[in-house]
């Protein structure tokens, strides 16, 4: 197999491995404040949005991050009616929340770059941020959980990986805040990184929610365009979960049966083990 | 991320995507009548094989491989004694059978230069090979299962995928040929491809294997260096099988709460109820 030059472009997953992406063309390229945005059209996954230069979503596998981090934490509560979402401009996020039963949807993004291109380039996740439903708030995550008054059921956080903006997100200060904004019984739920090449990424989620949380639940999915593939979530809650609500719910990854199956490899079980 | 010419090599798991893998070094190149073997040393996952230009294994992930093929099969079995490995010239598999109580393993592979080149560059995989309860027979896999009069507790087809060589050992002239060599309660396994990539490659195994035994399951691991990630494996029995036994054994990915939890993603499920 030949190194080609053109067309191809991918990411950089560690120093020491890429996983690259044949390109139709570039149909997007700005930086914000933030970080560096980039889309293109690919021929096997369709659109891919890059930031910071790591693959955010693909338009073919996107359902699989996006349908496990909402519907699990979800469907381990019993009525969720209101919640925040932190990051997740792009959409993905809220257009499952919308299959439940919520009433309001708070998502905090902190560059707007992300909302504008997502709604222009991938419609079809960010057009459930016209719902009225939901509220889009640009603003620092951080900051919005200290200074605000509502209270919320679920709170996703729907961030990048703890190496770059999205650090403050994954700390012990921050995941007191958000519990302080937690109805009784509320959930929380951090995607954390890849166990297999970062477990550090997961060990400091999981360390730092259990310093404010009584309860941590880390599960899987695979998600063919993130590295190594092997993904982490993990909840946070004071109450401990025990029952999966069964809900009619639209998807192509998670069901009811895999959420009251979820189990990790032993691994991956050895690293939280290890906290 | 800028492509660079040197030192990175990988496989092109699509005709749109490629993983990449820096390396220090190749270990080894040559052809045999069969196929195209090359091994490498990589920075990110020790030694990794390729045939005719798709990862075998890398020494990094391939417990999860390993593992999810071996100890499936045999812990739905209650008293697994005699085992056939059809292909697998590397030792991976047998190197896990040897963790059970198992009395015979006859490995057939095709190509002598996967057993001579796994036991140069493989040690920790191949050496299985010279444990005194496991045969090595160079030979055809399918020829060896027509005239063998030998009957088997367990077959396990670690094969390439159903595109070269390996072809044949999706058809169901073969699945019927092996059906003829097991004893009462055996049990037959085959890796069965990306369900996400190719969800025709598990289809026909599946399809194939129907057509001579009375039960099918299908079970998913997450090896990163495969294409997609997301790999199945297939299992065919006569009989239903619905005990798994709970066995002492080393493990980093294969646990029995693992085993007893094992259920498909939505799409993959879709794929097999369309067959």
């Amino acid at each position: 197999m030949k190194e080609e030059r053109e067309n191809w472009y991918g990411e950089q997953q560690t120093n020491n491995v890429k996983l690259l992406f044949k390109m139709k063309k570039k149909l997007y390229d700005d930086r914000s404040k933030y970080q560096h945005l980039e889309i293109y059209e690919s021929f096997e996954f369709g659109k891919i949005m890059f930031l910071d230069g790591t693959v955010q979503l693909t338009e073919r596998d996107e359902f699989i991050y996006h349908e496990m981090i909402t519907h699990v934490p979800l469907n381990y509560h019993r009525a969720p009616k209101k919640v925040l979402v932190i990051g997740g401009g792009d959409g993905g996020t809220v257009r499952e929340l919308l299959k439940h039963k919520v009433e309001s949807i708070t998502l905090v993004e902190i560059d707007k770059i992300v909302v504008d291109a997502s709604k222009k380039y991938f419609p079809s996740l960010a057009k459930s941020l016209d719902d009225p439903k939901v509220e889009v708030i640009i603003d620092d995550g951080i900051k919005y959980v200290e200074n605000t008054n509502s209270r919320y059921d679920i709170v996703i956080i729907d961030s990048t990986d703890p190496v770059g903006p999205a650090k403050a997100l994954f700390s012990d200060a921050f995941y007191r805040n958000v519990r302080s904004k937690l109805n009784k019984n509320g959930v929380i739920v951090t995607q954390s990184g890849s166990p297999f090449y970062y477990p550090e990424h997961l060990k400091i989620a999981v360390k730092n929610m259990k310093k404010s949380l009584a309860y941590t639940y880390t599960y899987l999915a695979d998600i063919p365009t993130y590295p190594s593939s092997i993904w982490s979530f993990t909840i946070a809650t004071d109450t401990k979960l025990e029952k999966v609500y069964r809900r009619k719910i639209d998807t192509k990854y998670y069901s009811y049966k895999l959420h009251k199956n979820l189990v990790l490899p032993f691994f991956v079980d050895t690293i939280i083990n290890s906290i």
